[in-house]
């Protein structure tokens, strides 16, 4: 294979050539959650679509959503070859709380063998990667297969214009299959593909007892505590065993197939690996379980956030008027959004008392996708990475939520590989977000091999 | 009586006088929970100090405490009568949400009959209508009491440093009452005098789970969520009956007299007042007794703020690693702050599962302070609203806590009857805090009377 040894070379020769282009990636603060960065997801889409006409990609343009747009190119050398859509986002996470960062996040850094910075891995560095497999191979003729891409920009928010526009859009990326870069293995010597995303279903529940705030002296005990009856509904939707107990909400969970469960008992992740990625004092879950399933492909429930009254230093005695509490669920095939709103619904239209107004907010929202593990995506992305790591990866399922993966699969009719390379201490959607540069430069070649070997 | 006749016409000729002078102080900022105002603290003990000197008031000085100074004076013109101490602060809450205010809280603005400004009627305008009518009985002899002013800066976050103060002072501060300018009457034309107190005892719990915030796709079901610890702690402690259910929680409390019980049933406020002041949708308390009751007389809990996690805009998809709530209670004879936070912190020791770290801090407590009915102090102050409403003013209790009481009967054995003249739709501790002019007025002619009628 004398093209993909050329491309292996220059990609190797180029490699502060890539760790460069990420640092300028990583230096635009596209953050989607946050409306004052609108300019900045513009500039985020423009330096994607400028990097893609950079190497030759045809037709590049920012094709308008109802929210960011998604970057659009089309490269068609491989002749009567499939398609493979090429998917990623520009966009990245809120920064706070931004006390905690060590160095700037948008002012990437690099300390040891890490580049530090919102994005690094989640997933600006996993594009930039990708990209640069891409021009290494392009030096001498370019990838076995034709590809389309679609780099959106509103993930992090769950993608709430994507799926309007693939269905508006589909003739354009119609493709044979989803290699998504938006992925992770599970150390730098362990190598995966991942073949399943989780759904998520996430919601605000809103609370108010009294019309504004009163003094806790002379109006507690008259009228209820917003708080106190917002923590009672949060309190009942999971027992001390990590059992969910939303009425109905197991429902329609398919159960772990035994030979699953062996597959899932391979990864390296044990307990004493949860315990120091959390730097948790115990374990906590869904009892019957092993922590790399309850985390991976059983559906769980998380408070994101609750807020309620006075949070600042010091003895105020108010008695709030309202409570607000974040609570989201990670679902499982054959859950959806849509049954678990109505089970919420059900139950806080059950448990809220008269002495309360309550609202019940569906935000993001996306199926549960799991792929076919004989395809040609996923059976070329096991030999990529084996070309690499010199083992076969591991087959896993990941925890997250890549809304686009159910979409492209209920939309294009095509299955996803999930192949990236950011390592579980990245810190995703925290403080301190980075990138491991060895394993970054792994993942570039790894691309290469999948590109060049991606079959007739 | 010529002296009080002479003395209320001077008060009400200058009126406009009296509420220029507490547009003065309300302009100092000093909201003694906020590092950032020390200087402005300082600012307000400087303006009733200079007040006091300018009254002819002896000894004015600022005493340093732990915490800001206490303004200290005595008037003696009054020869052998007895010594009325009179205790005021000249500290006021914070403002937020500041967005909520109509016109800032700073500036003070006459819109209908009402004063707006933080302190306005907590308890700017008390001192303000006190010193008032102090003036007014020096034109012609002065009040027929001796006095001595303690004015402190720490009201509003609980009084920490006052207790050790008093101690010390205690020979100083010697006095036959106390006469306690933070006080409400029930509304314009319902006087009332305040014989008790509620005491606090305000806490914060801090839960942890992981050592940092985590990805609640990639971590979820693995390790704990402290939000939902804490709520679930939290959700504990009250029943769906309004009950405290912490254990051993009412063991301490002296049941309502029904004498007692039948005079609060004279208060004004029915369960529409209640509805009418907070906005709720349905009244919530205590199964068993009254809202007057509730909010008067029996020990309540309330949340007071709750944070955890992401609470802006959008679906931010983190699993926290900590959560914080303040928890405080209001006390009844003979509960302490020290039995319940021994009863809170042996609930949270069974109630913490091993998943979680947890630290209960102690903020701001009080004891709580109900005076004999039948004192010097309570029997001239009834006569003075008396003179000035044509009616008997109602003897209430507050669910409010005042330190300064419980302090006042242990350190220098003094009972304290609590006269001052806020209104309940004064918007205390909130947004849009107001005095009501004509109860202002009102109020400094009937201090006029007490100081006059006090006994020999």
């Amino acid at each position: 294979m004398p093209t993909i040894d050329a491309a292996l070379a220059f990609a190797r020769r180029h490699q502060s050539r890539a760790v460069d282009t990420l640092r300028e990636f990583i230096r635009i603060p596209s953050i989607s959650m946050s409306p004052e960065h609108m300019a900045d997801l513009r500039l985020g889409a423009e330096w994607v679509a400028g990097r893609l006409r950079s190497l030759g990609v045809e037709d590049v343009r920012l094709m308008p959503t109802a929210g960011h747009p998604v970057v659009y190119g089309r490269w068609s050398g491989a002749g009567q070859a499939p398609t493979v859509l090429v998917y990623g986002h520009y966009d990245v996470q809120p920064v706070d709380p931004i006390e905690l960062w060590k160095s700037p996040p948008f002012e990437p850094e690099v300390r040891g063998d890490n580049l530090y910075g919102r994005g690094a891995s989640d997933m600006k560095g996993q594009l930039v990667a990708f990209l640069h497999a891409f021009e290494a191979l392009l030096q001498d003729g370019g990838p076995a297969v034709n590809l389309v891409f679609l780099i959106e920009g509103e993930e992090e928010t769950g993608s709430p214009s994507l799926e309007a526009f693939l269905r508006e859009q589909a003739a354009l990326f119609a493709c044979d299959a989803c290699l998504n870069v938006d992925g992770s293995i599970l150390g730098p010597e362990e190598p995966a593909i991942v073949y399943g995303v989780r759904g998520l279903a996430y919601f605000e529940i809103h609370v108010r007892a009294a019309a504004h705030d009163l003094h806790s002296g002379l109006f507690g005990g008259a009228v209820d505590n917003p708080a106190l009856v917002l923590a009672q509904a949060v309190a009942g939707l999971r027992d001390a065993d990590g059992r969910v107990t939303l009425p109905g909400f197991y429902d329609d969970v398919r159960p772990l197939a035994e030979d699953e469960r062996r597959e899932l008992a391979r990864l390296p992740q044990d307990d004493r690996w949860w315990l120091e990625q959390t730097g948790a004092p115990a374990l906590f879950g869904e009892k019957g379980y092993t922590a790399n399933e309850r985390a991976l492909a059983r559906p769980t429930l998380d408070v994101n956030g609750f807020l309620s009254g006075f949070t600042g230093v010091g003895s105020k005695t108010v008695l709030p008027a309202t409570a607000m509490a974040k609570v989201s669920m990670r679902l499982v095939p054959d859950q959806t959004p849509e049954s678990v709103h109505q089970a919420l619904e059900a139950y806080l239209r059950r448990v809220m008392p008269p002495s309360v107004t309550w609202e019940l907010k569906q935000l993001a929202h996306s199926l549960p996708g799991v792929a076919a593990r004989d395809s040609a995506a996923v059976l070329t992305a096991r030999a990529a990475l084996e070309a690499v790591w010199r083992k076969p990866p591991l087959l896993s399922r990941t925890g997250g939520t890549i809304p686009v993966v159910a979409m492209v699969q209920q939309i294009l009719k095509a299955e996803s590989v999930i192949v990236g390379f950011g390592l579980p201490d990245d810190n995703l959607h925290a403080p301190n977000e980075k990138i491991h540069l060895p394993t970054f430069h792994r993942g570039a070649e790894a691309f290469i091999h999948f590109l060049a070997g991606y079959p007739a």
